[in-house]
């Protein structure tokens, strides 16, 4: 039957008049309580014709409006096939042709993304994406140069940095690090050792790494490129008392590591190579002692604190604690890129997956033809809910970089606390989903997905530590459980709710009533696809969480203290951030399909937005069956509707991975070829 | 108070006499129902005193009888360094060193794993566990040599095979292949198009590829080391009716690949590189296309059909269906070597996640030390279930092996199909959390986890495709599940079940009626923690899933046809079998608990098995719910409870890892080491 459904073809006006007839028979005619056979749901299957998507329509309506600049990546790099990394290659020539690659799209194809980084931050996101999707070195090693030592430079520094470093850095004459990581401590960063203690008679500062575990680590380009380093340390400022030195906080100072002209590492400064890492090998990762380094007074970067010749510490901010804030606050801009790309690589992965079970054929009927993988029921239950999680994170991330883009013009500060939160929420959702996500490609391409030309290896090991570099997943997730919880506190005191969770406050109170009895037992699928309906699946979900995890915190923190206290708590708090995030991504993903022009398309992405909402409502059922707000029958409901758009899905896959527009020499791996795969795969091996 | 419990040492005899009174008065007053706050488990807390675990009782209980063997394995390695697998080495090195490690194990170390394939099946898959340990490559060449190409030949062939290769299979002078997979062809191993057909008048089988689909893929030993190749292809047998020949179904032949002497490819036969994996590069992978190649017909494995010089076929076994189940029944041995192995990466994974979170620390109580990270909810969360896991896995793949071991003795036909499914299952469940967890545990050891040094990334890339390759674990589960409702059917017809599945027999009709809802609100801890109410809480669950996808299977064939029946089935099938292997791996695992002679190991093997069941069930609590099994506060109860055995597994995690008796030069990641082990990794890196 399901072969019948996907030939079918629904072209013509005939066809459409009677689906909008079906459509609205449905609507005159509610569903009744499907009876416990699937009579009904079959009877549905048969009565609907395949939706009738046009790539063209929803991929334009898909596209970002830097998509044109992103081709011109693709574009260079496919005219230099020189420029291309190889399958096998050592690490030491990748890390030269990552250089390459990078200073070919700057000098040679002019692509300058550094004046984007404050400018058009949507922009400079859409070229990290797409060097990425070429090579996720190139795409860090330019999110290195850029983002962080450059956006370290920008937001850290004032006027005298820009004058001094914006051409440099932006020619790729300066390259740099950005050196916050020790051996000891990477999450903690207000635990880091290093330090800049201020000499009054040199007006200098001087940079020491007073142990091992202080030793800068992990620091991208230090290895071999970088000239320059952002180096983050405690400013020691010397004082009259019986101390000698006051600590005033991690502050963050440019110091020069190699020599401009012949490239050796400068006096006092101590570098070593990582190593081999579990991927990315083409950025060269360092690690930095300092011995008694000695920078002019003008390195610290000073926009938030700055030291004057006699060694007074002026500041427009009152205390380390908010000095540190604002310090890390600069650097939200990493999380969104990352979150971005992140999406990029589930796209590109979830293409070639699906491609692939297309093209793939494995068993069939007695005595018939076999059958494309992807029409068997665990083929889609693998792919679909992650094709519809595609989209989902692709209209979130859209949502999170106009955010940001807004919060770099206005600088309000209600938009730079829900950026910080969303950025961390979607960061740590977004990468570790993907994460999981290749593995699951891998696998379901069986043995030829196992190739490396294929992809899935590199990506997953290039990907990786997405869930942990620019904020530790967990870590981060806490910050957007630490945010609610603020803000649970301020909706109790009257205060008013930061723009993202505006939903707690207008509905908490309904929220944390009883499930209502009638509404629990509702399993007609116009009920379960109705948005309000997931909606508020999700947003109570969250909001109990929130409530119960309050009041825990609350209770343990009398005889545990706040730090034992919230330990206590931390699974509950994860989960409350977690389903947090899911409420918003959901959200925007009901918006973007609401606000689809054209029916068809809308009603393709409704079908996927449907299937991300109820997957997630299954994947969490037994929460939802302990408070009752689910009936025993409608989980049962929802587990079958889930199935069944997983198989409507699978009807319209085609289309919703060729919308998102990424040309062959983008996916590359050759199973994914839209022609002649098996013949691609075959001559590239020597056939 | 998590580092109070932690601090507590309890050697002394005093304290261990506490904690007998304690204990006995536990049972005395069993608990009552815990109010819904937490005191009652915080109390149970300081009540307790830390197990007292020895780390030599329970490494002495764990440890297989072949561990000397294993130990020759890693102490040859250990004295040559020139043999260790480099971070980085090319493929074409690899390749080469991964053939001088087997040579050198073989022909130095005299160690010849051949001989042990049938007569000690237990001692084959130790000496294979541990090369894998050493490099996986090592351990899947090894398997290539030995248990495919080495176990076709004994499995399939008759005396004059073995007569003729063994001596070459077992010194190396023979490396061979088991060329079964075709670039269309995998797991539908009956869709083979390779052809073998006889030609009577030279007494010949001529091997042919009939189009690019049928190019024998994947081919471990082909692209560089292989001479002979067992090549499956479908016998045709001349006939004298219209179409000239009869498929006879797939067989399996020697082919000669390469000249004995010179090593070049031999005539009609094409030879192409599979390339780069995303892991075992070590592993020479080819394609190989055949153009009339002739073959002797001694060349033939007869055992289970032969053809005569007349071009008359014989077989002891009646049609095409039943000698194709008895070929690919004798090699289920990779199957069982697959599980193992599997559990021996998982322990190596496990050691170093758990090692490295207790030496790391971050953050901590204000102006207190910082926390070891092993001491925060989230990382128990993530690892204590997997330490408990791998305790499950090794109980229930020793039994496998024990099993295998039995049917290779006995050939009993009960034993034979016990050891197929219970293969299948293991193998597929056991790898496929292994593959997840290697993940998890790279991500929840950070930075430091994504050095390449400390290994997460080669074993995960190497681990991979033990998912796919002898048998895709979406395959091997549905075999599983064929083979539950075959055992259901001829259970209401009055049959015997096999071994493995007696507790179905058993109790079915309990399971069918409605859960007790008297025990549904039982909440107390000694309930929780009894292993009756494990199992039955295991086994309840599958008899639901069996008899329900009975049902619908039934219904569904009707319309649907079984093929369909079985598509539209399929995640309920999984899900089914994935819910009978853990039921059989927790059986397993309380054995193993209750055979344990010394009491504080055996008090330590019940905890970790109670969080390794009762784990399971809370990831599993919708299903649970649904049924009302349990009620929402028993849920409840279930979730804490959990929590807290994670909490008091990481209180004797130490003792949990160091028991797998795991060598540092065998762990080898620097970051896992058991003393100065952030000496050994700045060491590394070269300061």
């Amino acid at each position: 039957m399901e072969t019948h459904v996907y030939n079918q073809t629904a072209d013509d006006e005939d066809q459409q008049a009677v689906r909008r007839i079906q459509r609205l028979s449905l609507h005159l005619t509610p569903l009744a309580r499907p009876s416990s056979d699937e009579n009904q749901l079959q009877l549905l299957t048969c009565a609907r014709a395949k939706l009738n998507v046009s790539t063209s329509l929803l991929s334009g309506y898909m596209r970002g409006k830097h998509r044109e600049i992103q081709e011109e990546v693709y574009q260079y790099f496919n005219s230099r096939p020189d420029l291309q990394t190889p399958v096998e290659i050592s690490m030491d020539e990748h890390r030269e042709l990552c250089m390459r690659q990078l200073l070919g799209l700057v000098r040679e194809a002019g692509i300058n993304p550094f004046k984007y980084v404050l400018e058009d931050p949507a922009k400079y996101f859409a070229i990290v994406e797409a060097a990425g999707s070429v090579d996720m070195s190139l795409g860090i090693k330019m999110g290195v140069q850029y983002s962080l030592w450059g956006g370290s430079v920008l937001n850290l520094g004032t006027k005298k940095h820009k004058d001094k470093y914006y051409d440099g850095i932006d020619n790729l004459e300066y390259p740099g690090c950005f050196a916050m990581t020790e051996l000891h401590h990477g999450s903690n960063v207000q635990g880091l050792q290093t330090v800049a203690t201020f000499d009054p008679i040199t007006d200098e500062f001087i940079i020491d790494t007073p142990n091992d575990g202080a030793i800068k680590w992990w620091i991208g380009n230090a290895a071999v490129h970088g000239k320059f380093a952002t180096v983050f340390a405690k400013l020691m400022l010397p004082t009259h008392d019986m101390k000698g030195v006051s600590d005033m906080g991690v502050h963050a100072f440019i110091v020069p590591i190699r020599d401009m002209k012949m490239h050796h590492t400068l006096r006092g400064i101590e570098i070593h190579d990582c190593g081999h890492k579990v991927g990315l090998n083409g950025v060269d990762n360092g690690a930095l002692r300092f011995r008694s380094v000695r920078i002019p007074r003008d390195n610290l970067l000073n926009r938030f604190g700055d030291v004057s010749q006699d060694g007074k510490y002026t500041s427009s901010l009152p205390s380390i604690g908010k000095r540190f804030a604002a310090t890390l606050g600069e650097l939200v801009g990493g999380r969104v890129g990352l979150a971005y790309s992140s999406v990029s690589v589930l796209k590109i992965a979830v293409t070639i997956a699906v491609r692939y079970s297309l093209l793939r054929q494995q068993f069939g009927p007695p005595k018939q033809p076999e059958i494309s993988i992807l029409d068997y029921q665990s083929q889609q239950h693998k792919l679909m809910p992650m094709l519809a999680s595609s989209y989902a994170f692709h209209f979130a991330t859209l949502h999170l970089v106009e955010k940001y883009s807004e919060m770099k013009k206005s600088h309000d500060e209600q938009v730079v606390g829900d950026v910080h939160s969303l950025s961390a929420g979607l960061k740590a959702y977004v990468t570790s989903y993907t994460a999981k996500s290749l593995s699951l490609c891998r696998e379901a391409c069986g043995g030829h997905g196992y190739a490396a030309v294929n992809r899935f290896g590199s990506l997953r090991n290039d990907h990786d530590i997405f869930q942990t570099f620019e904020g530790d997943n967990t870590v981060l997730l806490q910050q957007v459980a630490a945010d609610l919880l603020k803000q649970y506190k301020e909706k109790f005191q009257g205060g008013t709710l930061a723009v993202t969770w505006n939903y707690l406050r207008e509905s908490m109170g309904t929220y944390l009533s009883q499930p209502n009895p009638v509404t629990a037992r509702w399993e007609g699928e116009d009920h379960l696809r109705d948005p309000s309906f997931q909606l508020d699946a999700f947003r109570y979900r969250t909001s109990r969480l929130l409530q119960s995890v309050a009041v825990r915190l609350r209770k343990h923190s009398k005889t545990l203290g706040s730090f034992g206290a919230w330990n206590r708590c931390l699974n509950h708090l994860l989960t409350l951030s977690e389903s947090h995030i899911e409420s918003v991504i959901l959200a925007k993903f009901i918006e973007a399909v609401q606000s689809c022009p054209e029916g068809n398309t809308r009603a393709a992405l409704k079908l996927v937005c449907d299937l991300y909402a109820l997957n997630r409502i299954w994947n969490d059922i037994g929460t939802y069956r302990n408070v009752d707000y689910v009936a025993p029958n409608k989980a049962k409901a929802i587990h079958k509707l889930t199935e069944y758009l997983s198989f409507q899905v699978r009807s319209v896959a085609k289309e919703l991975v060729d919308s998102f527009d990424l040309p062959d020499h983008v996916t590359r791996a050759p199973i994914s070829m839209q022609s002649e795969a098996y013949s691609q795969y075959t001559q590239y091996v020597g056939f």
